[in-house]
Formats: structure tokens, C-alpha cells, sequence
């Protein structure tokens, strides 16, 4: 028996254990502190009413043996890839059915949809970046080249006529760095793919936080995107669904590679490793696409932008750089007077009791940065902008 | 870009769209005959009431700010491991929590705890089986031995002096054989895989469907297994839960290989590649747990049971050879007067109108064979016996 021996080139991520540690040992030699975490990366809102509602006439259809379902077409029931098909057309998207596949999340996708390809292609990903892209590639055995971003690039790298690889990960708007791709941007990297053979992994998880018509919230707003993308995304961050599971992923009829058609290729995969996402869950899923359903989470968006707002707006005033806070739940600051990641959250847990995310455990590049995000409690984030404004 | 080539290598399996279009076929050619159809692997009776009410009242706290929850752990909430430990414990097996993790399924974790294992290990695979054990080895270019399974080892393959395998996969009670290994020939597997270094696969899908307490639920009730076994298993069947995605794996801390400790590397796979399994389902499975969703499962049970119960006398009076039945939903049949698979196929359609699942469709070793499933409606049941009968 040979195991995996691709595990061994894991490398252990403490970040987040780090963190609390910290927290609680600062917690318990201040114990009347009090603390507010602007780090975590989960939402904070209930689901809204038109999902729970849906959920629950689910649960007592299934309670019924007329209304009772089994199992499901792996890659989702019609009714639900219907309504993200609507979805996608009011921003002038058209998709076949056949198209999408209804997931449990873009983590399980993401990492799944690597065994259509060859353990020697090259991944090319972001620094910094959300650890899962490095992870799941460094268990395939699989070759990693970073492609850079930085200030100078704005957090938004493009190809150039040395950029190399097969499989390359586009975040937009970005975890961790709050950045967005222009629609020239994503075409550049579109183009790019086309001309070498290689294929875009387009995570799209925070589409819905952008406010701006000018920027695409799916890369298949660009022209060519249908030969070379696929699209991952997931009711997280759009619903509050980090709790309930549910997501969904593009894969073009016209993307073909090495003479097979990778929706035919993800099918066979979701067909044969996968076996759908609860019923009772689609419906909720269902439930976000309906008019009284987008229009309720349209206003938990607006919550968290508005306390995007408020942190960018008070760091504005502080004259800390930062990127982000505007069309994404993310905001990338640059650390000031030359502290490191880790110098400054030790800096605001103490003077502020504010608990951010050391931008270094996104990558190299994320030295010097610290993230801040806009998942939490309104109270919270105008008490820790208040404090944070008082150390200037 | 290079695709996974060993995709290239799958065999597509048409058994299910080729019975589907012989029986419409039929049903155009002869719009009055009503088809009862035998064949099907899927639950029809509905959930239990403390599933509903569980999933219900989950629903409703997704809706409200207090009892709201976010990201839950990979491996499943605490209160559901601690309710499969006690359902093990009744049993005699004592597990650690860590040991458990909750699954959307069993077919997700058989396919993806292949992620674990070196591509050139071989896998050992009974024959007839569950296509994907093959088809998830076929993707990972891993080769496979098959073990047959026939009437002369009562379709319970044991291993000699010259059986060789890395990975090796056992179902009890079996699909599609109904066959049920006892503790005896269990402990031959273990004491085989413990002393060649290979890691048994146990399915216990199907264990709720044992009625006997001398025949083993678990592998970890055969001595040694807890170095040598890791166990799916589903609420698929269990709760009718195929449409409702529930399941769980156990990966003791003793089983090591490679000098790994494979919980450990199973543990960083799904956290990795998976984000748990929704909140509202989980709670639903630990319904099933309690007391009052126990008993009401085993009314369930107790229904399919008697179906098979009805199907397996029919066949004994009519001379027909069959194992499963029993300990099974499923009934496997000698076909008669040495019929195919699909002669008897065609023959019970045509003559009985009952639809059957060829055993050919399972492997070499299921030609002459013919599957029947006690997961349909009583009186259906009672009626497609009738018309068998009659046929003699």
C-alpha cells in the first residue's frame, strides 16, 4: 500500500489557530476587554425569509410520500439551473441547462474539478491568495507557479508575453484583497488563455457585492470566455449560505481540451463521485432567485457594504492605504510605519482590541497587509472604526 | 493543457438508459399494460417524522439572528458524531469523535478517499458491484483485480495465500447480491489486510437491513479492523435519505499507513475540498438517531422488509434460486432455463410486465443474473409476485 505521498508537501496553515490563541491569551490576561474580530470571513445575517420559507415547505414535502423525492440528477434539479440560468441572462448571459451543475459550496468544486486535468500541468495562481487553490494542487503533485499581486499592479495581475501555465486561478472581486477585474482586465486574461491552451478557474463567490453595471460579475461577460473558462460560484457570500450549502459551476459546452468537451468530462466525474445537493436545499437555493428573494438579499448585501463603507471611509480619514471595501466584503489595508502582518494585529488587539487577519497567511505578498472584513455586527464595526480613528 | 487521460479509459454504462428505453418501447407498443417496475435502487416511503420535524425547526433558527449558523466544521457538528458513537455503542464498538466525519453520502467519500492512495496501488474488487468502485479507480489510472463473486462462494469471495491488493473493497449486505458476510469471514479479510498492508473499504450502506444479531453491522466488530478498515456508510437507506444526502465515514486513529495516520490525511482532504454538510440536514440526521426516529426508520425497514420477504417466498415456491432477501432489500436470481440477463429481462417484461435489473450490468459474473429491489409499493409487490407466479 502506497499512500498519497503528495500529502507530505502540505504545509500546515496556522493562521487562524494563531489568531485565536493570540486572542485568548490577550483575553485572558485583559479580561474585561472587549474584543471585536473584524478577521472572520463567515456571515453574520440570517438566511433570508423567501430561503427559510422554501425550506421549510421542503422538509414537510418530504415528510409526505406523494411529495417525498429520492435521489436527484446529480448535477441538480431542473428547477433551480433554470433560475440561475435567469440569473445569468439579465446581465445578457445565455446558458444551456446542461451547463450548470448545482454543488455544495465552490470549495468542494474548486478542488474537485482538478481531476479533469493532468497531474503535470502547471497551476498559476495569485499571491496572495485563498490557501485552498495552493492546497488542493500540491496534493495532485501538481507544479505552482504565483503570478504577483501587489500595489503596483493594484492587486490585479495580467498576463504578459512570458506568463507560462495551464490551469489559472482568477478571484474577482478578490479574496483577500477586495480588488475587481475590468472587464478589459478579464479579457487580457481571456485572450491569454485562448492563445495557450490553458484554462481560467474563475471563482466568482463574491459576484454580488459589485455595485458598479461597468464591472462583470461573470467571466462569461467577456467575449471568448466560452472556450477557456470555468465558473465557480456559490450563495455563501450572495445568501448566507456558508451554513446551508449550496453553489453552482459553469462548464461551456465549447470548452474543449486535449479533444474532450470538460462538461462531458465534469458530468461523468459529478456523476460518479457526487450524488447532488439536498433537495430541501435547492429549494432554499431556488427560493434566492425569485424576485422577493433577491430583492431580501439585496439588503443584507447593502448591511455588509455599508459597513464596508464605514471602515473605508474611517481609514480614508486615518491615511491608511487599502485596497477593496467598496465592491467586496474585503478590506486590504497596508500596514503603517512599516509594521509587519503579524507587528500590527498584535499593534490594534492591544491599543484597539480589534482583531484583523495578517494579510502574510494569504501568501508572500501579503506581508505588510492586514484583512479586515464586513461580515460583522453594525455596533461592532463603528465601535472598532471609533478606536482604531483614536490611535492616530 | 493536459486532461486526465485516464477519463479516456471509462467505460460508459448504458444498463440503466437501456432498460429505461426498452420499457418505453414496451409501453408504446402496448399502452394498456401496466409495468411494475422491480429494478429501482431508490427509497419510496418518506421521511420520518422526526427528520421533518428536526429539519423544520433547523430551517426556521437559519432564519432568525440568534440562532443563526455560519460555516460549520468539515467533519460535521459535534451533537451528530456524538449520536453515531452511541449508535455504535449499542453495538460494542467504541469510537472517538475525531474518528467520525459526517458525508453528503457515501458515494462522495468512496470516490474521494481514493485522494489518499498512490495511483499505482492496486485495487481488489468484487465482481458483480456497484460501478463506481471500478469507475473512481479507473480515473485514478489505478489498475484492478477483480474477485469473483458466484454461486460456489455463496457470492462471498474470501482471500488465499494468493490474493494480492492494496485497496479492497467489501459490501455486506451486498449490493446487488443481498449476500452478508459473517464475523468469521469478515476476520479472514481483516487478518489478510493486517498482514499485507492493504486498506479494506467496508460499504455498510445496507447494514440497518441485518435482522440477524450473529452477523456483523460494522467491520470494527471483527477484531484487528481498527488497523486495517475504514467504514462508509449512508442514511441513503438507512432513513430514506437518497434525496435528503447524509452520511458518515470512520477513519480509526490506529489505521496507518506509510507511516501516515490516514484520519489525519482524511481530515486535511475534507477540510480542504469539502465544507461540511448543511446545518438543517444534519440536525434531521441526528432526529434519526433518537429513540422515536429510530423506531420510526425501523418501521421502514420493517416495510421494504416484508416486500422482500413477499418477493424471496414467490421465488423459493417457484424453484427459483436466489440469494438476498433477508438481510436485504435486494433479491438476486438465478435466471431460469439458462436465460441472459436480458432474455430474462425481456421475458418478464413481456410475459409479466415486471421490470427487473440485468445482472450483466454489474460485472462478467452477473450474466444469468437478474436483480430485484423491495424498495416499492406493497401492493405492487404483491401483484408482480402474482403475475411470476403465474408464469411457471
Amino acid at each position: 500500500m502506497k499512500i498519497n505521498e503528495n500529502y507530505k508537501n502540505l504545509k500546515e496553515s496556522y493562521l487562524f489557530s494563531d489568531i485565536a490563541r493570540k486572542v485568548n491569551d490577550y483575553k485572558a490576561k485583559n479580561p474585561d476587554a472587549d474584543v471585536i474580530r473584524l478577521g472572520i470571513g463567515d456571515v453574520t445575517l440570517p438566511l433570508c425569509k423567501s430561503a427559510v420559507d422554501a425550506m421549510v415547505k421542503a422538509s414537510l414535502e418530504m415528510g409526505k410520500k406523494e411529495t417525498f423525492r429520492g435521489y436527484g440528477d446529480e448535477q441538480g434539479y431542473a428547477f433551480l439551473r433554470e433560475a440561475i440560468a435567469g440569473y445569468y441572462k439579465k446581465r445578457g448571459v445565455e446558458l444551456d441547462l446542461s451547463e450548470i451543475f448545482i454543488s455544495d459550496g465552490a470549495k468542494s468544486d474548486l478542488g474537485n474539478m482538478l481531476d479533469l486535468f493532468g497531474a503535470d500541468n502547471t497551476a498559476l495562481i495569485p499571491d496572495p491568495v485563498y490557501p485552498v487553490y495552493v492546497d488542493t494542487n500540491v496534493m495532485a503533485g501538481r507544479s505552482i507557479s504565483f503570478l504577483n499581486a501587489n500595489a503596483e499592479n493594484a492587486f490585479l495581475p495580467l498576463p504578459d508575453e512570458n506568463t507560462r501555465g495551464d490551469i489559472v486561478y482568477i478571484c474577482s472581486p478578490n479574496n483577500p484583497t477586495g480588488a475587481v477585474y475590468t472587464r478589459g482586465g478579464l479579457k487580457k486574461w481571456v485572450d491569454w488563455a485562448n492563445a495557450c491552451d490553458a484554462v481560467i478557474l474563475f471563482d466568482a463567490a463574491y459576484e454580488a457585492f459589485i455595485g458598479d453595471d461597468s464591472l462583470p460579475h461573470s467571466i462569461y461577460e467577456i467575449e471568448g470566455a466560452r472556450t477557456c473558462a470555468i465558473e465557480v460560484c456559490s450563495l455563501s457570500k450572495t445568501a448566507g449560505f456558508t451554513g446551508t450549502r449550496c453553489g453552482y459551476t459553469v462548464v461551456p459546452e465549447t470548452l474543449v481540451r486535449g479533444g474532450r468537451s470538460l462538461r462531458k468530462m465534469w458530468l461523468r466525474r459529478q456523476t460518479t463521485k457526487f450524488n447532488g445537493v439536498p433537495y430541501i436545499v435547492q429549494r432554499g437555493a431556488e427560493a434566492v432567485f425569485t424576485e422577493a428573494g433577491l430583492h431580501e438579499i439585496k439588503e443584507n448585501i447593502a448591511y455588509y457594504k455599508e459597513n464596508a463603507r464605514i471602515i473605508a471611509d474611517a481609514l480614508s480619514r486615518a491615511d491608511v492605504r487599502f485596497s477593496g471595501g467598496v465592491h467586496s466584503p474585503y478590506i486590504w489595508l497596508k500596514c503603517p510605519e512599516g509594521m509587519t502582518s503579524w507587528e500590527y494585529f498584535d499593534f490594534l488587539l492591544k491599543r484597539a482590541n480589534v482583531v484583523g487577519t495578517p494579510g502574510a497567511g494569504f501568501g508572500k505578498n501579503g506581508e505588510g497587509y492586514l484583512r479586515l472584513t464586513a461580515f460583522g455586527d453594525r455596533g461592532n464595526v463603528k465601535e472598532a472604526v471609533n478606536r482604531i480613528m483614536k490611535l492616530k
